[in-house]
C-alpha cells in the first residue's frame, strides 16, 4: 500500500526533528523552572534559550514573549480590555475585528458582545481597508478613544495574507491598539512585529513544527502592559501568565522557530513552486474549479478551491480512504459541520462555499504527492459529481 | 561525584517511563484530533483512551474529564460564576477559599475580589471546619444562595490533607458548590471524586508524573454545566475549552494516571516509610528541628520542616551545592521570596517560618538518598546555625 499523503500542514504540522529532539531531551529535565536548584535553573535556561529563538522569529525583544498554552489561549490572552501603559483610565473601549478571523478571535476574549464591531473583507477575502478606517471614525465620532483591534495576518482558510501594516497606520493614526494573529502565518512568511507594527501578536508552535500545546503572546514594546492576564497564580511568564511553564514543548517551539527562520526562504519558494503545480494541474484538469483568494497574496503553502457539484465532507472522506489527507476548512472545532464564516464573508454562495476544500502543504510535501494528490481529485470528484447528480435527480 | 538527589517532588515530579514513552508515541502522529482524515482520528483516539485513564484514577467518568495546560488553569476555569445546572438565575455569588490555598485558587479566577471570604486553618495546617460552617452561615444570612467553595484535598507545602467530605457535606447542606484543588494530592492518596463529594476538582499531569503542560478539571455529574469557559473558540473538550489539544502530554497524563492508580498503595506506603524514617532522623539528631502540620494527616511523601536560626533561602542553597534539590516552600512562582502564607496562616512565627525546609519524595527515592540528605542536612545546619548566629551578633 502506498504511503499516506498528508496535505493537512494548517490544521498542524508534523513535529520537526530539530523539535523532536530539543523536546525529548527537555522532557528528561525534572526540575520546575521556578526553583531554585540546578535542577529548577536547567529547565530555566531551556525555556530561555527557547525565548530568544521564538523572539528572533518574530523580530521581537525576548522580554517580551510570554509562553501560553497555544495560539487560543494566547489570542484568549490578549484579546482584554486591560491593556494600558500604566496610566490610570487605560482600560479599551472595544474591540473592532475583520470578520475572517479565526473562532478564538471572534470568541473576543474578555470583551462583551457589545462592545464588538466586524469589519467586511473583499470578495478576494481581504481585509477591506476603507472600510475599516470607516468603522474606525464612526466609533471614535461615538467618543470611543481606547480602541484594540485585532486583524489576522493570513487567514487559515484561504491563505490570503492580509494588509497588516496598512491597518496599523489606521489603528496607530487614532492612537488606538492593534493585535495580530500571526497563527498561520508566521514560519511561512516574514513576520516581524516591528515591519507589521503590531503591538501585540499571536502565534502558536504546533503550525510550525513543535509539538501541539504551546503558543506565545507577543508585545512589540516592553511597556505595553496587561493588567489583567488571564491566568493568574504564580509569578511565571513576568506575571503574565500563571503555571509551571510547559518546558519540553516550549524548548521544541524554540528549536521548531529556530529551523523554520533558517529555512523560510528556501521552504517558502519551494511550498509557493508546488501550489502553483497543483492549481495548475488542477484548472487545467478540471477548468470549472474555483480557488477563493487567488488573485490575492497568500500563503505559499494554501490552496482553498471547491467544484460546482461536489461537497466538501463527502470528498475530504473519499480522499481520506485513498490515502490522502487534507481538510474541509478549519479543522479548530470539533464535530461541527457547518459552512465558512470565511466564505460567507466573502460572498461566496453557500452551495459552492459547502464544496471547499484546503489543501495545505509543508516543507517535506513532494512533488509526486501533489502528483497523486491531482490524480486521485480527478478520479473521485468524477464519480462524486456524477453521485451528487444521482442525489439530486 | 555523587549523583545528586532531588527531594521536590512537590514542585514537580520526574517523568514516568510509561509517561514518557506514550508522550514520545503521540508526538510522532501529526494529526488535529479535530480533523476528520485518519491522521485526526488517530490523534483524537489516543486523547480519548487517556481520558479514560486519567477518570480512573479519580472516579471520574471520562465524559466529565476536560483536558487542560494544567492546574492553574483547570483552577482559573473552576474558580467562575457561571457553573449551574442549565437554570435562569444560576450565577454563584460568592466564593469561599481555605487560607491556605495555592496561589491560583487564591487569585480567584473570575470572581471579583469584594465576592471572595476566607477560611482559618488550625495551628496543625487543617481547614477549620466550624469557622468554614460560620462563614456558610453568615453569608447565607446576608443572602447568599449560590455560593462557590475551595478546599485543596492536600497541601502544598505541609502535605496536610484537608477535610474535603467533611467540608462537602457541610457545603451540600445549604445547596452550595465545592471545588477540590487536588492537584498535590492525586495519585498519592486516593482520590476518588465521588467519595470526596466534590463537584468540580483539579489536576495536574506533571505532580505525577506526566510532562508538564497538561491538567484536567473534573466534574462530578455531567448535568452541572459550566456556561462561561475560560478559553473559548473551537469546540474541543465538550465546547469546555477551545485550542488544539495537547496530545502528546495528555497521552503521558493518561499513561502516568495508569501507572499511578496501579501503584498507589505501594508507593504511598513505601514514601510513607521513608518519610517517617527521615522525620525520626532529624527528631533524633536535631531535636529543636519543628515538623509543620505533624498532628494532622498529611501525604505519605512531604515533610515541611524548620530549625531555629536557620534561613531557608540559605539552607536550600547550600544543599543544592551538596547535590541535594528541596525547596523552602511551594515552588510555583518565579523569584518571589516571600513568607509562606500557609505557615502565617497555622500562626507559625515569621522568624521560625522563614526557615521552612520542605522535602518531597517520590516513588523512586531511595532510603539512602533520605539518609545522605540526613547527613548533609545535619552537617551543614550546624554551620548555617554558627553562621546566622554570627550575623547576629
Amino acid at each position: 500500500m502506498a504511503e499516506r499523503i498528508y496535505l493537512d500542514w494548517n490544521a498542524t504540522a508534523p513535529l520537526r526533528e530539530e523539535a523532536r529532539v530539543a523536546t525529548a531531551e527537555a522532557l528528561g529535565l525534572c526540575g520546575n523552572p521556578s526553583s531554585v536548584h540546578a535542577e529548577g535553573r536547567a529547565a530555566r535556561a531551556r525555556i530561555e534559550a527557547a525565548r530568544e529563538k521564538v523572539a528572533a522569529l518574530l523580530g521581537a525583544q525576548p522580554r517580551n514573549v510570554v509562553f501560553t498554552s497555544g495560539g487560543t489561549e494566547a489570542n484568549a490572552t490578549a484579546l482584554c480590555p486591560s491593556w494600558g501603559a500604566g496610566e490610570a483610565d487605560d482600560s479599551r473601549d472595544g474591540l473592532v475585528l475583520s470578520a475572517i478571523e479565526h473562532p478564538s478571535v471572534l470568541a473576543a476574549g474578555r470583551f462583551s458582545r457589545s462592545l464588538i464591531e466586524l469589519v467586511p473583507v473583499t470578495p478576494d477575502g481581504v481585509l477591506d481597508l476603507s472600510a475599516l478606517e470607516q468603522v474606525l471614525s464612526k466609533l471614535a465620532g461615538q467618543g470611543r478613544r481606547r480602541l484594540m483591534v485585532s486583524v489576522m495576518l493570513a487567514n487559515n482558510e484561504t491563505g490570503v495574507v492580509q494588509p497588516v501594516s496598512k491597518a496599523a497606520e489606521l489603528v496607530h493614526g487614532r492612537g488606538f491598539l492593534l493585535h495580530v494573529d500571526a497563527v498561520q502565518a508566521a514560519g511561512r512568511i516574514p513576520c516581524n512585529i516591528n515591519e507589521l507594527q503590531a503591538d501585540v501578536l499571536s502565534v502558536s508552535g504546533h503550525k510550525i513544527g513543535a509539538p501541539k500545546g504551546v503558543g506565545a503572546l507577543v508585545k512589540r514594546e516592553e511597556k505595553l502592559h496587561l493588567s489583567d492576564p488571564l491566568i493568574r497564580g504564580g509569578g511565571q511568564e513576568r506575571g503574565l501568565r500563571a503555571g509551571t511553564e510547559n518546558v519540553a514543548a516550549i524548548a521544541g517551539f524554540g528549536a521548531a522557530a529556530a529551523a523554520a527562520q533558517k529555512a523560510l526562504a528556501a521552504e517558502s519558494a519551494r511550498m509557493a513552486g508546488l501550489r502553483d503545480r497543483l492549481e495548475a494541474g488542477l484548472k487545467s484538469r478540471m477548468p470549472q474549479a474555483v480557488i477563493f483568494g487567488a488573485g490575492a497574496s497568500r500563503l505559499p503553502n494554501t490552496t482553498l478551491f471547491a467544484v460546482p457539484g461536489i461537497r466538501a465532507e463527502t470528498a475530504v472522506i473519499a480522499l481520506d480512504l485513498e490515502g490522502i489527507a487534507v481538510s474541509s476548512g478549519a479543522a479548530c472545532s470539533s464535530g461541527k459541520v457547518q459552512p465558512s464564516h470565511v466564505l460567507a464573508a466573502m460572498r461566496v454562495e453557500p452551495s459552492l462555499a459547502q464544496g471547499a476544500i484546503r489543501i495545505s502543504l509543508g516543507p517535506s510535501t513532494s512533488e509526486s504527492e501533489v502528483d497523486r494528490f491531482l490524480d486521485a481529485w480527478i478520479r473521485l470528484s468524477n464519480a462524486l459529481v456524477r453521485e451528487t447528480d444521482g442525489i439530486a435527480a
